[in-house]
């Protein structure tokens, strides 16, 4: 139901009983289940272990009943397969070695080897393998490939982890737009190659994280980032899966975030759906956007806050429910279960 | 002049040959001079040192030429001086021993004592003192007051220190709507007053600083923060200062944030003067928005993009330049005090 959303394809009827919905990063530290596989496993050996990445894929649709999973990696696996010395720092995040900084710096970057990518191939195998069944009528629960966007991965190797204003990064946007593009290139094709290798080993959609856009004006996403991405997106192109693209703080960018040749546009907490609906011309599927500040509300604050995204997300031609950021790691699990329950019509009425 | 642009009462052929500029953080990591006076001294102790923070707020009149100084502070010293204990920790920011999270918590909060902003009264004295005589006209230059907004001041009390999505003071706003007025109260009149306070004591101008704003839909932003920030500025409204109100992301707030009472409007790099003026409706002075990741790039790229943010800002009923935020700790003060150069009309024609 979750790709048939995608596609705008659920009728209006259908979609007044059911929304289907999955969370991003519901594969996480938000379940105890997870936390107990994790335990002494470093974040990025965990997403090259099959087992191990497949197994976490599931587990959040075991529990919850989410319509979807979602390939759990990180999106600086490519870049690692690429070569690049990086480790996640609990606590930080992503944190490299040698930071990419100049153009002698971007030119020794080398290109994603697709055989680096078998652990990826074989994760995704497994865990479509064990999706087989999980369905509430016996089916299949689809899942959805995961990658970074160029311009979130530039802002990672650039500054060399995680930053608030992507300053160093943005400065080489402008200061060298040789540098930039080369970066940029690299990126999208170490990120294309990820998200294309998920999609033929069985992922039934993509979605491209660009967790950072927001930084942007729209005058430099779309002159120096949207082609990149769009590059990106090429790779998976023939392969007939919709492609979601995601970002926060993106409200003036939800358009050009289309263009680059998304099927479905991400949208975080800070404007509603129809508002969204309204700046994409009422032509494309939305996702998102319960804020994830309400997980911790009463329940019925936040019951209320589920059915307000739901009315307004009707207002698009297909809407999948989520989170407008991802699942924070102290949420307690049973309220994600019970908005799944709401989504799908199984809460009764309004208290 | 910069309050004669506040109000809108610079004439277009005026504005044509000069615009007004100032930095926020002028005073601040980016100045040797800066560095040397706070070499030992803790940054609140420097703030609520008369000596030192006076002195601190003239160095980048000195050294820049710019058209106002901003009254060296920090937005937590008036929570400080209201007894709550908070330390800013280098390279992390405010870190507070007791988070604010419960009725109970909000409660304990005690009204700021007057009596208390007396080293932040000489301070603002001295300051002005110091201003006397150091325009080119041999006159006075503005002191600007400097003040949090009440949302930025409590996520950082009830987060404890500096967040990124401000996830727990988010959700009290909808868990707890009572606690979170009350602290929202609370934080308004302590920060008012400490406004108030400068512009008693000589501060020609005031600046709201809501820096984090940007993470709240207007929704949320209307309901739940703008009657606040409306609250803090009631404690300037009757002292005609022209109030200028600023945050990041805010590109969907911008009406909202003048309707609370502003005067003029800060605007980010993220959307151009000439969109923002369309939103506001052509009636509002702005300040902004030169990017701050420019800053580092060669001056002919900096060039550009600074006369593009004039060319943009005429369109407004005033502007003056600034930053889209606060000077990064690594700028170059040279490249500063080109772009006050570049404001006055004395760099020439375009290369």
């Amino acid at each position: 139901m979750v790709v048939r959303a995608f596609r705008g394809q659920v009728p209006d009827a259908e979609r007044l009983e059911r929304v289907p919905v999955w969370f991003m990063r519901q594969a996480g530290r938000s379940l105890p289940e997870y936390r107990e596989l994790r335990r002494g496993v470093a974040m990025l050996d965990s997403c090259l272990d099959p087992g191990l990445a497949s197994e976490i894929t599931l587990q959040p649709v075991r529990r919850h009943g989410v319509d979807a999973a979602i390939f759990f990696s990180d999106i600086v696996v490519p870049v690692l397969l690429a070569g690049v010395r990086v480790e996640i720092v609990p606590g930080t995040g992503p944190v490299f070695a040698d930071p990419v900084r100049s153009a002698d710096d971007v030119a020794r970057l080398a290109p994603l080897d697709p055989a680096a990518l078998a652990p990826v191939v074989e994760g995704v195998e497994r865990a479509v393998a064990g999706l087989d069944g999980l369905a509430p009528d016996g089916g299949a629960v689809p899942l959805i490939g995961f990658a970074g966007a160029p311009f979130t991965l530039a802002c990672y190797v650039v500054e060399g982890g995680p930053s608030k204003d992507h300053l160093r990064a943005r400065a080489l946007m402008h200061a060298e737009p040789g540098t930039w593009a080369a970066l940029m290139s690299w990126a999208a094709d170490v990120t294309g190659a990820f998200l294309r290798a998920q999609v033929l080993a069985g992922a039934s959609a993509a979605q491209l994280f660009d967790s950072w856009a927001g930084s942007l004006s729209l005058a430099d996403y779309t002159a120096h980032v949207a082609p990149w991405s769009r590059r990106a997106l090429s790779h998976v192109a023939d392969l007939d899966v919709p492609v979601v693209h995601f970002g926060t703080g993106t409200g003036e960018l939800l358009a050009a975030m289309r263009d680059v040749g998304a099927d479905v546009v991400g949208v975080d907490h800070r404007i509603p759906l129809d508002e969204a609906n309204r700046r994409l011309g009422g032509t494309v599927p939305l996702q998102g956007n319960v804020d994830p500040a309400l997980l911790g509300a009463p329940w019925p604050v936040l019951e209320a806050h589920v059915r307000d995204v739901l009315a307004r997300g009707r207002t698009a031609p297909g809407h999948v429910l989520n989170l407008g950021h991802g699942v924070p790691p102290t949420t307690d699990p049973d309220v994600l279960t019970r908005i799944v329950r709401l989504a799908h019509g199984e809460e009764g009425p309004p208290a």
